[in-house]
């Protein structure tokens, strides 16, 4: 039996946070979110990270799925990653003139990248999906966005919903929003926008939250870029979180198309802090007759980590060994359930897999299986989907497993099968 | 006689830039923004940076008065920022859970910022310019913004112009522009917009660039806050350029008046990547209601960075110490001006101090003497503030005006007074 963690220090410093920070965690990694329940199951600040573990303010090991939601895709602290930002360091970061780096790390995404001419490099996700869109109405000087619902785009007031709080109607007003994989009803809508329609901005595949996750449908994304093309309106991928987890070449290729606009973060330089936007070479003039930057977007140590991060996912092919890696994990996670009679669902990519116990549409029983999984020392989530890390190993992989299947015994010995 | 410098280097990489880069270099740091010219006095890329010094790929070292912008207030690698970050770099810096040294910062900067009752974090000024507005709106329930014309907030739709390549109408139909300084002005927009104002966004004085700048006229700021209060209106002070250069407190507490949201970015740091918004406790729940995040938003490396910075700040007295090397730079660059006939305007505060010889309203007269300038070491730049950092030594400062001398010199042999 697996020792149960407890979070008293992780509780003691929450009170701390509320009292200076507004939800005292907020965003993706807070409570208040909703991936997070019971909130007693899981720790709230941690103390330090290495490879494919966190540990939190208790002391507690957590081997990690969620790797800082997305950014740790080589493993915490990766030792090349790490000496190459050190080397730059000592040079200089923030500079009045950038530094050449820069120039390195744009070459490198050509290079990589199928669909890159071209790379211009921000901070955050948010960051580069407004530059697209914005971008694809400066080159077709239209207005309408099409999204598919489910969509995660950043926290820009054009990308976020209308009821949500700080939202005007005219952020919003001109998104049409359709549903992922039905290609007739994109169709009807290009039909009935004609030369409306500046973009579509979509995902590779649907890894929305609260929902299984669905790949596309075959030929579904063969035939948008086709639409696209059809009727000049700019195809916007957003890669920022399944980005080098399907494919260094980015997600379109992997599934078989090709993006006029990609959005890259998180995976991108291992957690150190930059985005980029990738593109075709048509939207170059448009993207340099735009007044856009930030205080540190020209910083080089993050452009020199993420030299060092492609440049060691290349040699490792990581995509491969994640999704390996991570069909390892689904086939013992499908098992343990099943071995207690539990109708366990993995979607998605296996490097970013979304799970939910399908036996209890009011989600209690998914939540109560991760929390017995999170308190023995796999940091699951409940309703997002989780990340794999190069470093996570075989015995990460076969303990992760027999802690799922202690965790599914508890919750049959509670809920007994009729 | 200086040396006059070469950019030999600096043209060759920017070739190679151009070809993988949208603009080579894009923003500020860019040759196309305008600040920048002629463009063959200045050089595009550097290779290191240390203290108030950087140099550039042909070897050449600049006296820094750009400071990446803002960012460099202590002097680059700042051996104890640098050690505080390096330090929670080993224990993790970007992790699933947040590290508590987010809490520490907060408490600091509810300590140190007047108006202070909680901090937010992100990673761009862009970032919290952008939630401020939104909060003022959700807060409020009114849509309508007031800028100071000459303004700067970032990059966002909302807060760009018109006729900017991506902006579509309906980003800034509520956006309402006042002269600065111009309290009847403001009074008449309250009165024919009533309740419907839900901020007024501005910078604590008017550092606008193409413009001398201006400070507030006695009593503006009061009456201001009195007339936000009065309509219940959130007044917005972006701090983001000028924060920490004037006053620790806040640049409102600088000018004896209070924010109820206040911008920070920039010098908060050092030049690692962090950006907060502060404000009163009366916006925290809105803020807490919001969906607002980010990938790298709770690293933890920056977060110890800017601990460091701020305590640091605080020791050195650094916006007074800021002050008054200003202050020995503007009166030795008016006499150097004066005592070849030049009519050099300097306004801003000491410590962004703006530049300007008024002789020629064509600008040329005033690019050619700070070309001369830069081609021997002193970075300055034409039409923007500048930044003063506490590694500026008494030498550089003497040495700057020696060459800023030199370069009037030069200027009045080429154009001998009539």
């Amino acid at each position: 039996m697996s020792h149960i963690y407890t979070h008293d220090k992780s509780r003691e410093q929450f009170l701390r946070a509320a009292k200076v920070i507004p939800s005292g965690i907020y965003g993706h990694q807070g409570p208040a979110e909703g991936c997070y329940v019971p909130v007693d199951a899981f720790p709230l600040f941690s103390q330090r990270a290495q490879g494919s573990y966190f540990w939190d303010v208790d002391g507690n090991r957590y081997i990690d799925y969620m790797c800082a939601y997305g950014p740790n895709i080589l493993g915490y602290n990766d030792p090349d990653v790490d000496a190459a930002a050190a080397a730059q360091r000592k040079l200089g970061d923030c500079v009045t003139a950038p530094n050449t780096k820069m120039i390195d790390f744009a070459e490198l995404l050509v290079d990589t990248v199928h669909c890159a001419d071209w790379a211009f490099f921000a901070k955050n996700g948010n960051d580069v999906t407004t530059l697209a869109i914005m971008a694809a109405r400066a080159y077709t000087h239209r207005k309408k966005i099409i999204f598919f619902k489910g969509y995660y785009h950043g926290i820009s007031p054009w990308t976020q919903k209308i009821d949500y709080a700080g939202v005007i109607e005219e952020d919003v007003m001109h998104n049409i929003y359709v549903d992922w994989n039905n290609y007739e009803q994109l169709a009807e809508v290009f039909a009935k926008h004609k030369d409306e329609i500046a973009c579509v901005i979509a995902q590779p595949y649907m890894h929305g939250n609260f929902m299984d996750n669905e790949l596309p449908q075959p030929d579904f994304w063969q035939k948008v870029r086709q639409l696209c093309t059809e009727h000049d309106t700019v195809l916007v991928i957003d890669d920022v979180r399944a980005g080098f987890r399907l494919d260094l070449a980015g997600s379109d290729h992997y599934f078989g198309f090709e993006a006029d606009l990609i959005c890259f973060c998180k995976a991108l330089a291992n957690g150190y802090n930059v985005s980029a936007l990738c593109g075709k070479n048509f939207l170059k003039n448009t993207i340099s007759s735009m007044s856009y930057t930030g205080s540190y977007w020209l910083s080089a140590v993050p452009f020199a980590a993420g030299i060092a991060c492609i440049e060691k996912m290349k040699r490792l092919n990581i995509p491969q060994l994640l999704i390996e890696k991570g069909n390892i994990l689904k086939q013992g996670l499908l098992d343990a359930g099943s071995k207690y009679g539990f109708d366990l669902h993995v979607s998605g990519a296996p490097s970013l897999f979304y799970l939910r116990i399908a036996d209890d549409p009011t989600l209690m029983l998914h939540q109560e299986w991760i929390a017995e999984c999170v308190r023995r020392g796999v940091f699951f989530t409940n309703h997002h989907n989780h990340f794999i890390n190069a470093a996570l190993s075989e015995e990460d992989i076969a303990q992760t497993i027999a802690i799922a299947e202690e965790a599914f015994a508890l919750l049959r010995k509670r809920h007994p099968q009729e």
